[in-house]
């Protein structure tokens, strides 16, 4: 038996017992007569002592050969320390080590194993394995388990079924790019990586399944943007005979769960916002509401001066930096170089300081009375001693720049406090949008989302106004879900691939399946699937995913630990029927 | 709001309660001036009635109109049933129907869902969604979700955590063929699809997690025997500073609990075996225990006469089958032609009546005496009445063929009860075993088990002979998940490769990540996987998996009802740096 405790869980109550504990050295502190060891393991540190005057002369000299995280086994007495440590579990006690075996040995570590680690990011994920030995790193993958566990129990009390879809599936064109595996089997075909289970899941709702769940790998080839990741998790959920208000508060209640059990936090009924309104109030569909700012739309009140650039603007919006008028010029000037970035693309910023005297002083004085910016003070909800940013332009870029500028500025703002929740659902999202590119529709949601039902007319006459039964879960400014009910009529999914440019024969060709199932009783049925990676991160007061994922991939999408991905020998490329194409 | 209730939960106690049921219509019985309906959700049958006297006459059509699988929605009131079903929980009451929705209709379907169903393997392949519906294929996929909830929540309360492992990993040649995913972003390089997490859990134990599992896909590119799939799904366990004991109480315990909580089976200590003894009592590593028939060793008994049959023999062995003396000369005849079909690929079978009246009669009397055959049922345990079967061949193939028939007459003579439930651990493997073909060394378990720590001289001298640290657990003749202390020892594993035939630097490229783990204190640790698909099908009492996996392949490796695996198309390969290779 390697222990008979582990090194987190002796207190003063164990005093003068017999233990066995295994461990890693994390630290050696050699007085010369004394010389302590923190041993630790996943579950705590013990502290070890060796001395002069009570061990034996050579455990002594064994012990001092030990390196930083050489793997030991000890046996020995558990005493009080006479100075206590109130910072850990374990910090009463300590074990006077009778006998030491060295289980492993250890090369110095090309890193510390520390909470501030001295590792940059490329190390630390060649040498994961040590990385994960780190307290932060190891209590997030901990933290994740206790979540995926609330998640499954809390569906598995609700009746949900997990039920497991295959990996192996058949790889169809649309929306993003599929990572594809050739059969040997069955010469010159390919079985596609499932981008999410959505057809699998509503046919188990057609099988009858009623509700289910899987917590499951999906995977997309994208080029990767920081903080994606090819493989990624989704908690992905279906129900049969539901509304939308069925889907959102079952879903309502299980992130309300998760904040109560795992957080500790009790949150209200979630707001319910619609699409325009999220659009025309943050400019953005996942509008972090932990804070302010909202848009003020100035369209009306600032295109009857002679200042052209407003003029010509299709959109005009502001908003109130809560006492922003103590910010220097320099720093006004600064954020206007930021809003400049090609990532964010704005011309100009247009400022009006609010005195604390009430009157106004802006960037545009010489177009602009005092009684216009009152109003646009009234506009925006500025108050005296606040700043008011304006961006005018393209509807649709001046939001999401002033969106990017409003998040920008609260988080320097300290608005964003990572222990701070605010969940909040968008719905009715438009059910098509079209792509100037391609010159065709896209489906905003998937293909497979309903339009709402009274709108049914209009899918056919003007497609691009109907709204769809979809909605998002926002979290934080994060989307940690999206879904929506599902068509499960055959001649509205042959109308919807039709808007989405199919031929009747290439829609039969790849969701002929599905269209054949909606022939024999499918029932209504919708649901959501919930990002797991971020949802975990955001729960754990982050934003970045990848300390979440136990193995995960750099931007390139290699695994730089194991070196994937990496050549095949030829045989194995020939048994597949394959050849690499001649490099240019 | 589709429904107040499903369609299993009303009760006497729900009487003239006003309610909504929505689901399938089961079966439609007219009488005319009657008509009845069973409307089935997954949950369970109500009762609809219509009458022509309590009934509109409009609702009354309506609901003549109703085919089988239409989806439907009725309003009503619970009433007591004249004629109860005492068969069924909801069999006291019925739905007097007041308003009728019909939500889908259905086509026809291909085959009844009905627990006997008349639709065939292939044609209930291609429409799963239907098949799922029937009740048999429904409880299976519930039991399955019962039985990964039961697991997950015990190693959870053990402290494992769950932690996911990639699936875009790196391709090894060894053992079974990998499938791979080309990489778009990585030219001429590839991914494979993990046949287990083996190293990564390794990692995980370097990593200090101290106890992990997964309930994780897995796949293998082999040419797939009956009951075999290319992805499959594992029950993937590693603790860190156990030896074996410490690993075979764990999962005996959940073992154990899945029989208690599941199966309200309580089982003792579970027998352990090695494997040697094994293959002598019953020819197989994985024996069927819930009956008798060991085999008995005749070597020292039968080559003193003049049969050369025996005489030629590495091994001559006998099983008793109990009552066998019943067997009449054509049913023996058929054991004959069953040992002698290439599968099983024996010469012949020799038998011994063991008669009522302590003689015995043989088909070889012309070779041995009464008191040869006497001490040929001592061997076997036969008694009275019993019948000797005897085979005799090279030890390897006698072996098998023994255990063969030893299961075949069991099932026949129903030893093999179901609902029995005998599991035992098989222990001490061998390390490595020879390859005639590839005339090399081949891990029996994997390249990362241990040897007995006690026979480390013997690995450099004699490798065959040495003893691995690793263990099955079986289950009524089944494997049903297999495991091994591992190597930690950067030394062991370079001497464990080499003995495989692994140059240093091929060792170094596919493995090296996992030998430079063990040189930072990488701890003693070792596991276990279970298969989840048998497991399940097992404890449910059957032996095929194919019912209890959701959306399963075929044995061509296809999916038949989404039509995978499929072409690509040119732009696809082409962005993947791929041609397919003419064919020839």
């Amino acid at each position: 038996m390697y222990r008979t405790h582990n090194c987190g869980e002796l207190r003063l109550k164990n005093l003068n017992q017999e233990v066995t504990l295994s461990g890693w050295v994390q630290k050696s502190r050699d007085k010369g007569f004394m010389l302590w060891i923190d041993l630790r393991d996943r579950f705590g540190v013990s502290q070890l002592i060796f001395d002069e005057k009570r061990s034996s002369k050579e455990l002594f000299e064994k012990a001092k050969t030990l390196g930083r995280e050489f793997v030991i086994q000890v046996k020995g007495s558990v005493i009080e320390r006479t100075s206590k440590n109130p910072n850990i579990q374990t910090g009463e006690i300590e074990i006077l080590v009778s006998k030491l075996t060295i289980l492993n040995k250890s090369l110095t570590p090309p890193f510390t194993i520390e909470d501030n680690t001295d590792g940059g990011e490329e190390l630390r994920m060649k040498y994961r394995y040590l990385d994960i030995r780190r307290n932060s790193i190891k209590e997030k993958l901990i933290f994740r388990h206790k979540v995926s566990s609330e998640i499954r129990n809390y569906l598995t009390k609700l009746d949900f079924i997990d039920v497991e879809t295959p990996y192996l599936i058949k790889s169809t064109p649309e929306g993003a790019r599929d990572f594809v595996v050739p059969s040997r089997m069955n010469e010159g075909e390919f079985y596609a990586l499932p981008q999410s289970p959505q057809t699998f899941k509503q046919l188990l709702m057609v099988g009858g399944i009623d509700k289910y769940f899987q917590i499951v790998k999906c995977f997309r080839d994208e080029d990767l943007r920081a903080d994606r990741q090819p493989e990624f998790t989704q908690i992905d959920c279906e129900m049969s005979f539901v509304n939308q208000e069925d889907i959102l508060n079952t879903f309502e209640g299980l992130t309300k769960h998760l904040l109560s059990s795992i957080k500790n936090i009790k949150v209200d009924e979630f707001p319910r916002m619609t699409y325009e309104e999220a659009m025309s109030k943050y400019g953005c569909d996942k509008p972090d509401i932990r804070f302010g700012m909202e848009l003020g739309d100035l369209n009306d009140i600032s295109k009857h001066k002679n200042f052209n650039v407003f003029n010509s603007s299709e959109l005009v919006i502001g908003i109130a930096v809560p006492n922003g008028n103590t910010f220097t010029r320099k720093q006004i000037d600064s954020y206007t170089d930021w809003v400049r970035r090609p990532q964010i693309g704005a011309k100009g910023l247009v400022y009006v300081r609010c005195n604390d005297d009430g009157s106004f002083k802006s960037s545009v004085d010489k177009f602009y009375d005092q009684k216009d910016l009152t109003s646009w003070a009234n506009k925006t909800g500025a108050k005296k001693g606040d700043l008011i940013l304006i961006l005018s332009g393209n509807t649709n870029e001046v939001r999401s720049q002033m969106s990017a500028l409003r998040l920008e500025l609260a988080e320097n703002l300290n608005l964003r406090n990572p222990n701070d929740f605010a969940p909040l659902w968008v719905t009715d999202f438009p059910l098509l949008e079209w792509d100037e590119e391609s010159n065709k529709f896209h489906a905003m949601h998937h293909p497979f989302t309903s339009p709402k039902l009274d709108q049914l007319d209009l899918l056919k006459k003007n497609p691009k106004e109907v709204k769809a039964n979809a909605y998002d879960l926002v979290l934080n400014g994060n989307e940690i879900g999206g879904g929506s009910i599902r068509i499960h009529d055959k001649n509205i999914q042959s109308l919807m691939f039709k808007h989405l440019g199919f031929s009747e024969d290439e829609a039969k060709e790849q969701f002929g399946f599905l269209m054949n199932a909606f022939e024999y009783g499918a029932p209504p049925h919708g649901g959501i699937a919930l990002g797991l990676d971020r949802l975990v991160a955001i729960l754990h007061g982050e934003e970045s995913i990848r300390d979440y994922i136990a193995f995960p991939k750099n931007n390139s999408g290699k695994d730089v630990m194991i070196d994937a991905p990496s050549k095949l020998d030829d045989l194995q490329l020939s048994e597949l029927f394959l050849k690499l194409k001649d490099k240019k």
